[in-house]
């Protein structure tokens, strides 16, 4: 077997985003019956329902909660935004914990308003605020490092050696980063930042989508795997060697995507995902 | 004097494309009005002129020529596509000559059909095939980094760590980087990097603009120095540390500013330059 290579649909997971138009209850009826194995559940899928029966319905359903989807956006200049931010954050621990998510994904923020050091400092000591909280309740919080057109409002985060910095300054076994291809493909140092995120036992998340040449939206013109040019295979080999064993988490924002019959779609994500 | 600080128009240069409307003959004639000292010429704008004749015009006039833009593109899977990229490169070095343009910029080309490490090698071994011929005419070439959202199609030289790897590697006084504020103001190496550059004698080039939140366009969204959020006089400061004392040249790419009148756009980067 070469290694990346998918043989199975045991490692699928799926946001509920990349589903956008589907409700938490019809994303898990149809993901299940197309054979995937995993969820990852974006927040405003659980509006106005029962969160742990939300999450009794998932496994229900044969679905593996993957993570909650998402907190973060620590960094402000607004004493007041960031303290808003932590309680927000603190909500969101509590919504995993009732929905039996064993992960929040941290998109970490930025404020174009202040230096990116700043922000990174806030990131940090946000994360730091959250802990305690989060091991009490049994949840883990993984840095998602955002590419680096996204460093003037979404994060100040911008490589996987950055995030590994914070981790580890961190260190905490309940505290690691969320590796997504679309954001770290472009990254000389992928594969070495990748070994040591697996070395520190900080690989906590692997993301899968594409890069479309050209990209003609800054946020909702991502690819199917193999609709662009991120080499999926090769990086998951080295997610693989770094001894990650979790799942493939499919979250693709797409308009053209989202635009058609999603079922349709659906089918193309499994049949891309063997290919990837 | 604090670090990075404007005091004069000494150190001003222009890109033509920046007044994308102008003739070279108008863009000189602009220039020089307002107490620009440096342009930075791209190649369409000597589209059907005598390109010497045209040097000439530009130095009556009082500006210094900065550049040459650009050369590069050497990555294709195409093996014709590379030897043709190989002469268009030489007929640019020609042209810098020609023109009396000290240096080329080089936007060093991807290919979405190969692995970015390929699409280095090809960089790197273009540059080195054309040195012969650059030194023989006198015409330095300066990689330019590009920003990571260009990896797929525009530059395989996403940070300026790569871009002085390759400049370290081919080891030629002809051969440095040209940093572009645009392109690196995320990177949190940069102030090292700068260092490391300059340390190496490899900072050829220093362009200015500015990063609009949100940015609308992948291309041509650029702002006006101080309209965005990147730490403009931060950055200079370092590069002036790190023993740059060339131009500051104004590249702005930018559907908003070229609708409106060019007059005042002119004037708004003149003050925007005192400001940044």
């Amino acid at each position: 077997m070469s290694a990346g290579k998918i043989v199975d649909l045991n490692k699928l997971c799926i946001h509920t985003i990349t589903t956008k138009h589907w409700s938490i209850e019809e994303a898990a009826e149809n993901y299940s019956k197309v054979g995937v194995k995993g969820i990852s559940v974006w927040r405003q899928y659980l509006d106005g329902r029962n969160i742990a029966g939300t999450g009794e319905m998932l496994r229900a359903h044969g679905l593996e909660i993957v993570s909650l989807v998402r907190g973060g956006f620590f960094a402000s200049t607004s004493l007041d935004a960031r303290n808003k931010a932590l309680a927000a954050n603190k909500k969101a621990i509590d919504e995993a914990a009732a929905l039996g998510a064993p992960m929040i994904v941290l998109v970490c923020g930025a404020d174009p308003g202040q230096p990116l050091e700043v922000s990174r400092q806030q990131i940090q000591a946000g994360i730091e605020t959250l802990l305690p909280h989060a091991i009490e309740s049994g949840v883990k919080l993984a840095i998602e490092p955002l590419h680096p057109m996204y460093a003037d409002t979404r994060s100040a985060v911008n490589t996987l050696a950055q995030a590994n910095d914070m981790a580890e300054a961190i260190d905490s076994e309940y505290v690691g980063v969320a590796a997504d291809v679309y954001h770290i493909w472009w990254d000389p140092d992928l594969e070495q930042q990748l070994m040591r995120c697996g070395r520190n036992n900080n690989l906590f998340a692997f993301h899968i989508c594409d890069w479309m040449s050209p990209t003609v939206d800054f946020l909702n013109d991502r690819g199917l795997m193999g609709e662009g040019c991120i080499p999926i295979r090769k990086i998951r080999g080295w997610a693989e060697a770094a001894g990650f064993r979790g799942y493939n988490e499919v979250e693709i924002f797409s308009d053209r995507l989202w635009s058609g019959d999603q079922h349709e779609f659906l089918k193309r994500i499994v049949k891309s995902y063997y290919q990837s």
